[in-house]
């Protein structure tokens, strides 16, 4: 039960001398003064960065040709974050922490740069930015400029994990990122524009999945620094009482500094970050000493200082400081007046560059306020998370293996099989890795892995828990209904250096499109920084697909994820189709072993025909795309017909399409191909999974009729494939948009993805079979319209479709590899 | 302020009598009777939607053959839907209330289905489900069954205009219904399950921009039934007073009804709604009759009942009632259990059906309780705006044209002009047009729009506001800092009948993709629904698109919505790719007045070149496609090379290129294509826009390179023509995913989307030109090179490359008309 806080600190303007909840002076007068100092060559290096490309500390008068031709970057935040980060800084020195800084609001990075640069660790890691004018200059110029570092807290910027590019994800990833990481803090700076997105307004409740025994803590500075770019922030724009009121609901106890009066600001926020890191502390010893987790009401800063804070509050008749002017570029105009060229230079010479950087570098009793080595934020090991990571201990997945004898024969779960060897995984690695997902982890079927990691809840619990709720406080599964924060937090524990697992429903994993099409330029980013370690990749389970949503119908209908996952870099992006379980398995295992990708995997979490033992699978699956010989019937000749499919329904639809045309044409030369690496397709050239055009060609011939069953929208393939020789004689078949609801089967039909409508689709593309194919169609036509009578009618799908199993045997199968390997080798 | 409330209600245990913050007797005894049975009647119905096939009023003892096969559906929070649907009724009838109901519960639709039935609009609207055994009959079966309705509230569903399939815009899109809607109330559930979502934990703050003398109120009721599909949900499991101080923060006035007693339930209900329906009234009053329009602390509900309340507390020993395994079907293997059958049975007769539904229709004195005509929350006409949609009064787009009369050679800024436009179009329909944005629309040069109305601000107001705040309580501009709270509003906005566009930056779009696929969702089923009425158009204009985001850097690079947008249904997506002003405004004129499509328009917000007057901008946008004769050279007769492009940045790069080729082959016959209409590439079969292949001969040829310069992703072009004649020549430059900070022109270079490359690629597909075309390619990249020097020495472009327009004169320009239409007809 929250305690009330009353706070004297009843007005919404950012200016006056500090008005603070903690009291206390921790800062003597001389400590004073350095913290203004160094808040000034921060604020300078800030300034900097925008404005100089010459003439780092205005040795000479300021001129035009000092100054980028393009004036690009964001001050406004700049003056909040160092305050905090500097303040912080002192904590980190005197109780030795292990902490480091996200920066949420979008454009901050003037406010990161200027502190690893100060901190030393940006010219260690980029000797050439060294702490001389030379390097300042560099460090100056190749701000926001081609060639240079972007104006985010971008991969290049050390001690960085979060980017604040497309924004809200900073709480979530500070979550991440402490996650079993019991001894570090994550100060991280909510910008008041960040703070209105749907995704930052629910990540406040992180705390309820925190375990103050196992996991590190969050310490969130909410910046009410105003405005956005254009716009005042919601926040910052409610009374006192209901932004207090807001916090404590979310169960924070919020600890307000508010001001712009610097020198009671300095002792305002020392003595409330100390508090807090006490109260963190406090918290931690108690629930480790009890060795009981509770979820206590953790603290949180609310930081209220001008935008622009130090700046000019007015040019000429426009306010500047305190307003949204003083978002990006401050000074706008110094190309073309030059009055405001001398205000700017003028502004800048009030931070005294060249008292405080002597040589070029900053005075040695300001260094002294920084942590040194690993203990700076800039360079924390954590923020670099692949230097720190350690290889997941694997299960061996062969023993996890299903038994298949026949293929194409035996039904099995392969999502709940799967599940076993995730649990086991779960096992081996209790401090390294969880499995997230939006309250669909049970409904898809992985239920098993609740044997070794229950679901972690801190919140209140009832009777009715113990009737299979599985919580508890110390879990490794994370389910909250939010992929934007399951993802948040998935991102921040893979990039502090620990592995995870998301799965999702299919067709909401587009909920959190913009968030992995980021993380994907993230660690695309991270390729070209030398300094920066390979994380473990970002592994996407997706179940519930499309082709079984059909009771929920057209809203539950999407497989366009695997759409924007293509357009990423082939650098960073894998998307697997295992037709069966031990592909699954394989495939699986594969990913959990993977750095640095995103990987997707796809597979149904229903009942499926299994088509290939271990041994199989594997082979299979580490070629990423081959011709099953135990269903085909072109015994290593030229086929007549290729009928291909990538997904575990396609392939099953596919086979049961085989059979029909076996029933009609014994004879018929037919192969079967099945894609898992759904890459495999493209050219070599545009994805290095990609086949050669003669390993193409050994596959699907370059004149005979492909007809390709694939799980997603069919437009993806041919995008795919459109160097591919012979690929007009390519027919792709897949989901369309068009809603009802459906049996599973009548949901194929309508989609021209069932097995008749592939026969048709094949006989159609096959004219030399003259009357005896139009007679064939004709009794496959009539066949599905019985099917979908019967569906119609009964609600179900014809047991004779639903159970059809492969009735031909297996031919060739365990005896010759007839492969990619082989045919092209 | 808030006041604070001290509830007596501490629990937060959903059983017991009710507990509840208004206390009150509404109800006389025989009123309590009759809401009872109301309620088991409503019960009833759920359930036989789930269950029944057959024997619809159980007149026989239930046996298999009556039940469906497969069981779908959802229980758990029907109940509580139920009984704050049917209680609102009341004062619907008392206050003669314009209202009508949002099912924020994804699953709920057995709770607005049974309404809908119980009220009589189902019957009307389909008339083979009628009030009769017959009726019932097929209303059950046709529940979550092939060829029947979903079990979300569909389009199918009267009195809906949100699903419910993926969460989380219950709020949101009341809000969008309510605006400008003053005598509007949309009673408002949420689902504890949602409300963990991002997006709905946002939209609380929707009060903030309503204005309590225009608009109408939304009264949500937090329905905390405890349990999602397999977890509890966060907000039925922390402390009352976190619960307490969390909406009093988010702005609202909570009023709490909890228990499981039906009887108190029932008197604690009526008067908590009654009270809230009183506070909503007064506060208009308040408001209109001062003209004072302020943000008080609106009213809402938050009732805490069990999840499938009513139902049997335990199955054996597993808890039902109270806990997720009443979320679907509540008894799910009745099939495979006599015993189980019995107790469904036992507990639908528990609802009394043969007392309550005597001739299979509702007791007449129960039919009395609700509402009737238009009153009735499933026949509000808002629920189908297209019914009530008013046509935009337009500004005729002509007036705003820019003066062009050399093409190619005068810049203006595009979207700075079309703003006046749109400035007007809002001037003109000041209660039926709203410009949704999330903090950009300044940004992206649309603020002559604040000429005629504002932004709503109903947050508190500093004297900064008046230096260009533009804010007022008033206004016509919705700018929060949440993409999904626009286009929740936006949505709820045109499905209640008016108008709007959302303007956002291109790169971050992707934040609503799922969101955007949904609505195409919904109004490409409404197209098969017959008495849903067209709704207007949702608008999507991006700016600020991947070319400019050179300086914001990698993340800000992700022109992928559009292959999102392409897979929706060819029924409702258009996309328009405008190049220059003129062209600008036509499209918008198009798309303003069009109906049930989702338009995207995608134009930058900088200066460019202009191309086309009036006249000629009009004839190409209603083609949608076509060659420019002003810088093309075959003058009729069969090119040597097809240049092409779609977008503005491609288009004048491309025409760049065709001067770069003519300085050195004046001779070449180059022909350009523009292409306006997306659309106009795939095949008429995929598309109604699409060009036949005649058509597409006709501009591209079946043999000549064809170079595409694509604003997007370039594979979204091999994607729609990968069926065209002769696309083997079609060569498309567009987007690729690599990160680094670039001017506008190295970014181009670094895509191979700039001149000189697109020159160089041209020359590749000519070998016929041979040392000449050697040696010009040898140039050409000299100039890129020194170019990109350039760039990465002075941060910006070359001004010989950025000042760069149309040298050559235009030709036949404005004397004959080259385009598709004459070379085909």
């Amino acid at each position: 039960m929250p305690e009330e806080v009353k706070t004297d600190v009843e007005s919404i303007s950012p200016y006056g001398p500090a008005r603070s909840t903690v009291k206390g002076q921790p800062l003597s007068k001389d400590e004073i003064e350095k913290y203004n100092d160094f808040f000034k060559a921060s604020l300078y290096l800030s300034l900097g960065m925008i404005y100089l490309r010459n003439n780092p500390l205005l040795k000479d008068p300021l001129k035009l040709e000092h100054c980028k031709a393009r004036l690009l970057g964001h001050f406004g935040s700049a003056p909040g974050q160092i305050f905090t980060y500097m303040h912080f800084n002192r904590l980190i020195k005197k109780y030795d922490l292990d902490a480091y800084f996200v920066s949420g609001p979008g454009h901050g990075a003037p406010a990161v740069l200027s502190q690893a640069y100060l901190e030393g660790t940006y010219s260690e890691v980029y000797p050439e930015k060294s702490e001389d004018p030379e390097g300042m200059q560099k460090f100056f110029k190749y701000f926001s400029f081609p060639g240079g570092v972007g104006s985010h807290a971008t991969p290049e910027t050390p001690g960085s994990i979060h980017e604040g590019g497309e924004l809200g994800y900073s709480i979530s990833h500070a979550f991440g990122s402490v996650f079993d990481h019991p001894d570090l803090i994550a100060l991280t700076m909510v910008g008041d524009g960040e703070a209105e997105t749907g995704p930052l307004a629910t990540s406040w409740h992180s705390t309820k999945f925190l375990n103050p025994i196992t996991d590190g803590a969050v310490l969130p500075v909410l910046h009410l620094n105003g405005y956005k770019i254009n716009n005042p922030t919601l926040l910052a724009r409610i009374s006192h009482k209901e932004l207090e009121y807001l916090f404590l609901g979310y169960g924070w106890q919020p600890y307000f500094v508010e001001g712009d009066e610097v020198e009671s600001m300095h002792q305002a926020m020392a003595a409330t970050l100390e508090h807090c890191v006490l109260e963190i502390k406090k918290i931690q010893k108690q629930c480790r000493d009890s060795g009981k987790a509770k979820r206590p009401m953790w603290p949180m800063i609310v930081l209220r200082s001008p935008k622009g804070w130090t700046g000019p509050r007015k040019i000429d008749d426009n306010y500047l400081e305190g307003f949204w002017r003083a978002h990006q570029v401050p000074i706008t105009d110094i190309h073309e007046n030059p009055k405001h060229l001398e205000l700017l230079e003028k502004w800048m010479r009030s931070y005294e560059p060249e008292r405080l950087f002597p040589d070029g570098k900053i005075l040695p009793e300001l260094k002294a306020l920084c942590p040194t080595g690993t203990r700076r934020m800039s360079a924390n090991p954590v923020a670099n998370g692949g230097a720190i990571k350690k290889p997941l201990r694997m299960p061996d997945f062969r023993d996890y293996a299903i038994k298949v004898d026949k293929s194409g024969v035996t039904w099995d779960a392969s999502m709940r099989n799967m599940a076993s060897f995730l649990r086991d995984v779960v096992a081996n690695n209790m401090t390294n890795f969880r499995l997230f997902g939006p309250d669909e982890t049970q409904s898809n079927k992985l239920d098993h892995v609740y044997e070794a990691g229950k679901k972690v809840w801190m919140g209140e619990y009832f009777e009715e828990d113990k009737d299979g709720g599985n919580l508890a406080p110390e879990g490794r599964v994370m389910e909250i209904l939010s992929e934007h924060t399951c993802e948040g937090w998935l991102e921040g524990y893979v990039l502090s250096g620990r592995h995870g697992l998301l799965n999702s429903y299919e067709p909401f994993i587009h909920v959190i499109d913009s968030m992995v099409n980021q993380h994907c330029k993230w660690i695309e980013k991270c390729l070209e920084v030398e300094w920066r370690v390979k994380v473990a990749s970002l592994n996407i389970l997706l179940t519930a697909v499309v082709w079984r949503q059909d009771h929920n119908g057209f809203t539950h209908q999407d497989p366009g994820f695997l759409d924007v996952v293509a357009n990423k870099s082939p650098e960073v992006v894998r998307i697997y189709l295992p037709p069966d379980g031990n592909c699954l398995l394989s495939v699986m295992d594969h990913c959990l072993r993977s750095t640095n990708y995103v990987n997707v995997v796809v597979a149904d979490k229903q009942e499926h025909l299994q088509y290939l033992d271990m041994e199989h699978a594997i082979e299979h699956c580490t070629k990423g795309i081959g011709i099953w010989p135990q269903f085909s019937t072109d015994a290593g000749e030229e086929p007549d017909l290729v009928m291909a499919a990538a997904g575990d329904i396609p392939t099953h639809e596919s086979l049961a399409a085989i059979d029909l045309l076996l029933q009609h044409f014994p004879e018929l030369k037919i192969r079967f191909v099945n894609v898992v690496d759904l890459f495999k397709l493209i050219s070599p050239v545009d994805h290095p999974h990609g086949l050669t055009d003669a390993e193409w060609t050994a596959l699907f011939t370059v004149d005979k009729p492909v007809i390709f069953n694939f799980h997603s929208y069919p437009w993806l393939v041919h995008r795919l494939t459109y160097k591919r020789p012979g690929n007009q004689n390519l027919h792709v078949r897949g989901y369309k948009e068009k809603g009802n609801i459906d049996t599973p089967l009548e949901l194929a039909i309508r989609n021209q993805t069932d097995r008749f409508s592939l026969a048709m689709d094949a006989l159609d593309r096959m004219p030399h079979l003259h009357n005896r194919g139009a007679t064939a169609r004709q009794f496959l036509q009539n066949s599905q319209i019985k099917a979908r009578n019967e569906a119609f009618e009964n609600g179900i799908d014809p047991p004779f479709l639903k159970n059809w199993t492969w009735p031909h045997g297996n031919g060739l199968w365990k005896q010759t590899k007839n492969t990619v390997s082989q045919l092209t080798g």
